[in-house]
């Protein structure tokens, strides 16, 4: 498997910047000629969607995605309707930015009854498909790391979002791949190999030995245990061509300067990607 | 799902009160009325076997598991063989104390290849079988949570667990259901299913929200959000008929006194398992 010789698909995902502003981030990625980046909608509210849209262009950055839409389920109907609504919202700020994929962190049971909250999940994607679709705007199902699954997300394998993804037109559903959720599972090339035609973002960062923290304990790539590399040539045997995120949740880094989390960044993308 | 209504099939897993020796567990389980138990072996090294077996013969305390064999993938050859070694004397341990089961925490990997490490888990069991075989002892695979998967075990779904087991004799190698480990598994009724005849242990605790420690951050039954009614109701329905243990890695309960622990522990058996 052959290292990656240019920066053409490096996208720089918004939190591994966590200080940064929307505009401090599109400057940061333009000094550092990273050609993508993916806006987190709280920043995207602080910088308001207009300002974020003309300086991302301006820039001539590609966005290769918005962080997040999902956390469907709810204990009473009034917040699940509330929560689509939010979804409705998230839909439209991805079809302005033209974000490449609107990414679905599908959020996690109120209760203990997680049967029921994986049915409000397929419930809310199947409310927000029409809309997203006549937007030209795709949902991206990403799976989270099992140690979420009590706060931030009950689809917690790639087998679970591909079975969730495959009850929905492939032209605006499909999953995320993201190495730190999904490194230790033992079915990852046989569910990433089902997933063709769907992978709809790939997402890197590491896993750190022992893990600073269940939240902020994701590593730079190289710092940790999982086989990166392995896992890209996957998603590309699996037909995956698009932008490759940095999206790393760590206290140490975030907070080191920018431009030179965005340098390390892009050593470790030729070294370890 | 009706509730447990006596205490016939509870095991005390000695962990969940750690501070005590050998000979503290099985008076504690003895002034409880806790009929069964599962030793650690560094416990037992402690209290010296035959003192072990004697005491716990004494009290008419069955002994449900011995924590544990496994930790097969390392580095070197010698290192690999010096495992095979420690488990045959596991085994040889189970025999010992007529224990139900032998379990196999499986080991991480020693660096980022969790396929070698996978395989040399796979090799490491073929080398027991024939021995555990002879001495009429179990081996059960647990499968741990994905968030040890870098730690402890490569095995880290029932689905990889059954898949591996279902290589061996099901006389000598099955599973063991960890409801701590398992939960998050939209495949879980699935492979409980598929687990019938191979099921050689429960185990039951609960996931804390959030999770105050990666190791020692589980919680007793019904202070979590895992439904282990549920997931005993499902290994039921596949035919397991044993003892259920309770362990619990939590520092916390471990500063506790150890009646207290009991105490609690049998409260929330029947009103939660």
């Amino acid at each position: 498997m052959q290292s990656l010789t240019d920066y053409s698909r490096l996208s720089l995902n918004q939190i591994t910047t966590n200080r940064w502003s929307v505009p401090e981030a599109i400057e940061g990625c333009a000094r550092a000629k990273v050609p993508a980046i993916a806006f987190w909608r709280h920043k995207i509210a602080e910088a308001g969607l207009e300002v974020t849209r003309r300086l991302a262009r301006d820039a001539g950055l590609h966005v290769s995605s918005i962080c997040r839409g999902g956390m469907f389920p709810a204990a009473t109907r009034e917040e699940r309707a509330k929560r689509i609504a939010d979804n409705l919202q998230a839909i439209d700020e991805a079809a302005q930015l033209e974000a490449d994929t609107l990414v679905l962190v599908c959020g996690a049971a109120p209760d203990r009854d997680l049967r029921g909250a994986r049915r409000m999940v397929e419930d809310g994607i199947a409310e927000l498909v029409p809309y997203a679709r006549e937007r030209h705007v795709k949902l991206g199902i990403e799976p989270l790391h099992p140690m979420l699954a009590a706060e931030r997300s009950c689809i917690t394998s790639l087998e679970e979002a591909n079975n969730l993804a495959a009850k929905f037109d492939p032209q605006t559903v499909g999953v995320v791949v993201d190495v730190y959720h999904v490194w230790w599972d033992a079915m990852l090339s046989r569910e990433i190999a089902r997933a063709r035609g769907r992978i709809e973002g790939f997402h890197v960062s590491d896993w750190l030995t022992p893990p600073p923290d269940i939240l902020l304990g994701r590593g730079m790539m190289g710092d940790g245990c999982i086989d990166i590399r392995y896992i890209r040539q996957l998603v590309e045997a699996a037909g995956f061509e698009g932008f490759i995120e940095v999206e790393i949740f760590n206290q140490a880094i975030w907070d080191r300067p920018g431009d030179e989390v965005l340098q390390l960044m892009k050593e470790r993308y030729l070294d370890c990607v």
